[in-house]
This record gives C-alpha cells, structure tokens and sequence, in this order.
C-alpha cells in the first residue's frame, strides 16, 4: 500500500507487496489489447505474484487478461489462487491448456487444485494426469479433508537403516529423478516403517563408514495419516520440523509433509479463527457483493435475535426507565465495557487453546484468573464510572448502580470469555466459534438486567 | 485438552498436546520432591513441551521443578520460553549453569533470548560466550529490533560462483563443522555478493562436471538485513522458501534466514494481529492477575470514553425517550448490529492487508463492495427488524425509523471497518491497532444517533 517506497526490478515494492506501478503497467497493457507487453511484465513474477493480480484487477480486466494471456498459464498460477477465482480461470482456459498446466504440478499440488472441484471437473483433470499420477491422486483423495493424507507428498527418498553414509551418497548420486523438494534421507526397517531420518547436510559432512543409524536427527517424528492438518503445522512450528514421514494405520511409510505446506496450513488456520471469532464466513476479496453479504448474514442474525433477547430485558425495566431517563442514557457504556471485556478474555483463550497452551494442569488457573481480572477491572471502572455518574447527573445512588452493575458485568463477561471457548473445545467444536458476537450478547444480557435491575430495587 | 485420547510413549496427546497423565506424573515428582523420576519424565520431551509444562504448572510448582531439576537446564528450553517466564527462570540459575545452557545455542537464539534482557544482565551472558559468538551476537543487536539482522544465522555455506557441482561436493564432504541446519549452497561472486542458490538435494542428483551456476533455484530471493520480519514471513510463505540469503546494505551476504524461524515470526505476527484487533497487549498465561489487568485497562478506558460519547449523543434526546421508551429498549439492538458488521469489515480488511491483498488496484473496489454489503445487509435487517418493531409495539412509525437507523448504522459500519485500517496503513500504524472497540463505539454513536435522531423528528 505504501507508494512511497522503492519498487525492486521485479515490480515488488521493498516489503514484498506488489508494486503500484507494475500493477498499472499490468492494467495499461490489459487495456490496449498488448499481450507482449504484458507477458514481458508476468514473466519475471513469481506464480504467487501472478495470482495475486488476477486477484487484484477487476472481473473484467481479469477476462482480458487471461484471453491475451493465452497459452501461458501455468498450475502453478491455479494452485496459488484463491478458490473462489480459481474455478472461474480454470473454466476460462482451454481443456488442452488446462491439462498441460496441470500435468506440470506436484500430486499434493493437484490434490489441493482437486478438492474444491465438483465430480465431473475433477474427472476432467484425472484424466488427462500419466498414470502413476493419477493413481496417487485419487488415493490422496480418499483420505479426509483437511488430514495428513492429503497434504503430503508421495516422493520420497528412502533407505535401508542399516546403510552407511557412502552407500546411501551412492545411491542418491545415481537417482536420475529426485523429487523437486526433499531435506532428509528417511530411514526404514525391511517392513517400510520409518526408523529415523538424516538431513542432506549431515550426510554430506560424515565420513562414508558412518553409519546412517548414528547420524539420525533427535527432532525425528512421524505423521499419522489421518491427523489434522492443524495438529500437522502445530507440530512442525513446535518442534521446528523440516519435514516429517506420514505413516498409515500399521506404522509403514506412505509419504513426507514439508514445511512450506506446514507453514502455509498454519496461515489459513489462523485466518480462520480470526475470520470465525469476527463471525465471517471464509471467502475472497474478489467474491461479489452478494456473496459476501450471504456469509456475513448468519452471525448477523444471531446477533440480532440476541440483541432482542437483551431487548426483552430492558422492556421488564420500562417503568424505571420511564422514571429515570438517566439509566437509558448510561447503559450503554455497562454494555460496551462489559462486550469488551468479554472479547478480550475470549481472545486470549482462542489463541491459548489454538497453541495447545490450555491443558488440565492449568485449565482451572487460567479460569481463576480471569475471573479475577474482571473483578479487578471492574472494580477500577466501577470508581471511575461511579464517580462520572454521580456528578453528571447529581445522583448518588446512581453512581453506586452504575459501579455495581460494571464489577458485575466484567466480572461475567471475562468468565464467559473463558468458559465458553473451552467447553466447546472440550466438545470438539472449533473454539473460535465462539464468535465475539455470541459473548458480546451475553454481556449486553447480563450487563442490562445488573444495571436496571439494580436500578429499580435501588432508586425505586 | 481432550482426555479422551490416547496418549503416545512420550506422554503427548496424539494431537501433540501435553497429555493429561504426563502433567498429572510431572506434578507427583514435583510434590514427592524426586528427582530422579522427574528426569526420567523430561527427558525424552522435547524442549519446546518442558516450556510448555513449565508455562502450565503453577508458580509454586515451577520454582520446585527448577530446583529438583538443577543443573539439567539447557538453553534450548529457555529459548522456547514465553518471554514473560524466562527472565524468573533465568534468575534462578546459578551463573555456570546459566553459561553453560547459553553456550549450547545458535547464535541467533541467543540473540532472542538476550534482546529483552537488562544491559546488566546482557553483559552477564556475553561474557560467558566464546569470542566468536560474542562478536556475532553482539553485531546482531546492532540491527533494529524485529529486523532480518536479528532473525538470521550467520554460519554459512557459500561457494564461489563459477565452481562446478564435483567441487562444490568435495568441499562439503572436505568441512569439519558445517552448520546444524542449512538447505542450500549459496554462490557468491568474489564480492560476497549472492547470486544464486543451490538445493542439496538438486546439487546431490547433479553429474560431477555440471556448473552450479546451471542448477540453482528459481526461487532464489536475497533479503536486506534491515527488512522487517513480517515481511520476511510473508515472503516466505508467499514464495514457498526454505532459506533465504540476508544482504548488508552493499549487496554482500551477512547470514541466512531458514523458514522455521520464518514459521515462527509468522505464528507471533499472528498471535499480535488478533489480540490487537480485541485491544490486548501481548503477554502470557502465566502472568499475574494485576500484570493482566494492566495489560487490558488501556482499551477498556478507550472504550469507556467512546461509550461516554455514545451516551451524549443519547442525552441529548432524553424527552423523546421519556415520551417513547420503545426507544430504549430498541437502542441496543441498532448499535449491537452496527458494531457487529463493523467487527466483521475490520477482521476481513486487517486481515487482507496482513497478505498484502489490498493495494492500489482494488483499494477503491473493495471499499465499494464492502459499502454495498453493509448497504444490503442493512435493508435485509430493515426490513425484519421493522416488521418486529411494528408487531412489538403497535407503532408503524417505529418500525420505519428503527429499519432507516438499521440501513444507516449498518453502512456507516461497514465503510468505518474497511477505511480505519486502511488509513492507518498508509500511515504507517499496525491496522490491527484499529481495533474493534474503536470501530464499535463509531458504530455506537453514529447507531444512537441515527436512530433517537430519526424517532425525534417522525415520532415527535
């Protein structure tokens, strides 16, 4: 966004985004019909880059491009779109382009490119994959969605435990064709189960009698197939993993994940606890408007049969209110505090259940803790709010309700801001669907009925 | 946190979560005071899960582990320590112990572990380290704090650029102490200037007589030692690297950023986005209840005196909610709605700019869709809310002004969540500094004040 900065040879500007002048120089290209311009622009991009124009241009320059572009995509580009613009390019293209982009693509690549895609389409593509390909897909996508299985790659460069360091350099210098990424040297035992893995580095630098079983790494774990991929990147960022061997149910090799995957699950994964804790749907920038108001409606509905919920509240009290227009004018700041507290609290645990960092040794501290954060901010607020009540509207007693209502209030709202979250973990619901909306209401709730409640046994 | 799972032979969940059994055991040895069984129970953890449990148990229990535990420390485990328990840690260590764990790490550990330390305490553990080490780290705190200087390794493979694969091979299998990790071999030109890199894997499937210089990586991408390390993140993960060359000013390579560091940087750049978003300064879980308070009274003053300004705004139209109680009860349901669809804006808007997805070409798009979705979203909740309020209240009229603040809130929410961010942004200040407390008291008032504004002039 900062156009104030230097734009590198490549069009990026210094922090990696795509620069504001390559992106006009795109658009100007697009609009004079000149594809060998804009192929002199697109082809020093990364894929990446290239995705992220076709996701920044409009639809119809977006249109434009891909038809003077014609020929040149590649899987690459696909495998980097967004979902929602995939389909649309994918369908723009030619069933021959489209094979010849695909064909190029590793299978965990075509796996990802694969499982958005309605039956018919995913035969399309099947079937224009070699054989050995197509095999490996298809057995990708009978593992769950979202698991190991479908994130790992099937190359893999394996040898006998007991080799030395000389036979296994051998054997790697006469491979004609190694897979395009691979950092460590599995080890397995005569039944394909993984013993241990050597990094390339290691390998290079032991004499060639060392034997392999003595130069493995202590960070070695494996995979099981069926894990979430949540648990996957969880577990290469804890242990600081490069790869890791993915086994079936019997222990036996059946694949490798990488890091570069890793990292990106760990990125989607936290887009979505932060898109599920706001209460939007997951989409695309370049969706229409139409789509993104269908994925924000659903939590917009709850929120609004909650905030007639709170409603219902307030109307017990319309005789108080009646009498004191005063507390119609104050509560809305109990609400607020109590909402923001509330939010606060359920972050912080969302993100503490996402790093694994809430278990039974501490489940009940965390609890206790918050409970007394609410009560110690509440009773800060409760003294300032108390005091701002009384002078502005003359009112003592008003001043104590207001006060009362908020320790109440903060001291609910961080309490649900915890509780919540980890009950549903403990269900096995993903926590961050504990969306702030659902907690704010709970507060609006509670915070309405401390406050008027209060009110109307106090200065009634 | 679920127990129902079956823990593996090191006492993980098979999610990789501290087991509930092993914490259970860690805690008895801890109380029988045996250390022997304590050892026996750490020993074969990782120390990224020994962080964790001493995160988890209670202060009470950590300063017995520690003692139990004596002279087991290793710096490994500091390093993965939140920062907020690694300064009580370290303290209870005697000087040798605190030196020899120190000695252990990579340069570039040392540096996280040494950069939020007192000056004092710094020149403690420089002292311990052996010249070499003390030189690099100290070098390394000369780079801005968060930059690539800080983040990266400076042992290096390089090889001058013109050498074939067979040289390059037998200087490898010629070196002593190559780094513990590294994935490539960088060529330099006789300026140490980068030029190119290549995989281990691709230069070990290469014949002896190929010129490296034809086998390097695509991919290849040198970062400036100044650059940000969101930014480093993200480049990884945009362009799938695995390491990454750092460059002085001069273009000469300085060290190596490897993608675990990258992953990590990524993870925390994370963790900041969303507790900024909810107004929670960063910390831990094992923090003190006044030091947690402290770190969540900023946002809520913030909000305190948002909502004050939200109750102006409804004092000033206090005869009309004498004359209309409705009115009150209503109220809520407006700014709940408002604030809710502002959140919702925000979250994706931040989180679009974290991947650099808003700029020049589509900034302008965006903010049109998202003012249209609040515009669509506030006519689909005009008209069920109209209808309810009419039902509820046998006054058409109400109905219509509280649809009309509906539209209105709903919009101006939409546009506030999307345009915030992006302004500061371009200012330079973290967008997730706009946090939702800001973008729902805007909504606040703007909700009030539409709505009592309207009742006033239709219903009076």
């Amino acid at each position: 966004m900062n156009t104030e900065q230097q734009e590198n040879h490549d069009g990026l500007d210094e922090d990696f985004a795509l620069g504001d002048r390559l992106i006009d120089n795109v658009i100007e290209a697009i609009e004079q019909r000149d594809s060998v311009r804009l192929t002199q622009l697109l082809e020093p991009l990364h894929s990446a880059d290239i995705a992220d124009i076709l996701e920044q241009i409009s639809a119809g320059q977006r249109r434009a491009l891909l038809r003077l572009w014609k020929g040149e995509m590649e899987g690459e580009v696909l495998s980097e779109l967004d979902e929602s613009l995939r389909e649309e390019v994918m369908e723009s293209l030619a069933p021959e382009e489209l094979a010849e982009a695909v064909r190029d693509l590793e299978t965990d690549d075509v796996v990802d490119l694969l499982e958005d895609l309605d039956a018919p389409q995913q035969d399309e593509i099947l079937e224009v994959l070699e054989d050995a390909d197509r095999v490996a897909v298809e057995q990708a996508l009978t593992y769950p969605e979202d698991s190991a299985g479908r994130l790992m790659q099937r190359e893999l460069v394996v040898a006998p435990e007991h080799w030395t360091v000389g036979q296994a350099i051998d054997y790697l210098r006469s491979q004609q064709d190694l897979p395009e990424q691979f950092y460590h040297m599995i080890l397995v035992d005569p039944k394909m189960r993984p013993t241990g893995y050597v990094t390339l580095g290691k390998l290079l630098s032991s004499p060639r009698d060392a034997k392999m079983q003595d130069i493995v790494e202590d960070s070695f774990r494996t995979i099981s197939v069926n894990q979430d991929e949540e648990d996957v990147a969880y577990a290469f960022n804890q242990y600081h993993l490069i790869s890791a061997p993915v086994v079936d149910d019997d222990g036996r090799l059946v694949g490798v994940i990488t890091i570069d995957d890793a990292m990106a699950v760990l990125d989607e994964e936290h887009e979505e606890d932060m898109l599920r804790l706001a209460g939007v749907g997951e989409g695309s920038l370049s969706d229409r408007v139409i789509e993104t108001s269908k994925r924000r409606l659903p939590w917009l509905f709850v929120t609004m049969f909650a905030a007639i919920a709170a409603s219902f509240v307030i109307a017990q009290f319309e005789d108080t209110i009646a009498e004191f227009v005063a507390l119609a004018i104050l509560m809305p700041i109990v609400a607020s505090m109590g909402g923001n507290a509330g939010t606060q609290a359920l972050t912080v645990a969302v993100r503490a259940l996402a790093t694994k960092d809430i278990t039974s040794a501490n489940v009940w501290r965390v609890i206790r803790r918050e409970v007394l954060v609410g009560m110690v901010n509440g009773v800060v607020f409760a003294l300032v709010m108390g005091v701002i009540g009384m002078l502005w509207f003359g009112m003592p007693m008003l001043g104590v309700v207001i006060g009362a209502a908020l320790v109440i209030n903060l001291l609910v709202a961080s309490l649900a801001g915890v509780v919540v979250p980890v009950v549903l973990d403990k269900l096995g619901i993903d926590p961050a669907l504990a969306s702030g909306a659902f907690v704010t209401t709970v507060t609006d709730v509670v915070g309405f009925f401390a406050f008027l409640g209060l009110a109307s046994v106090v200065l009634l």
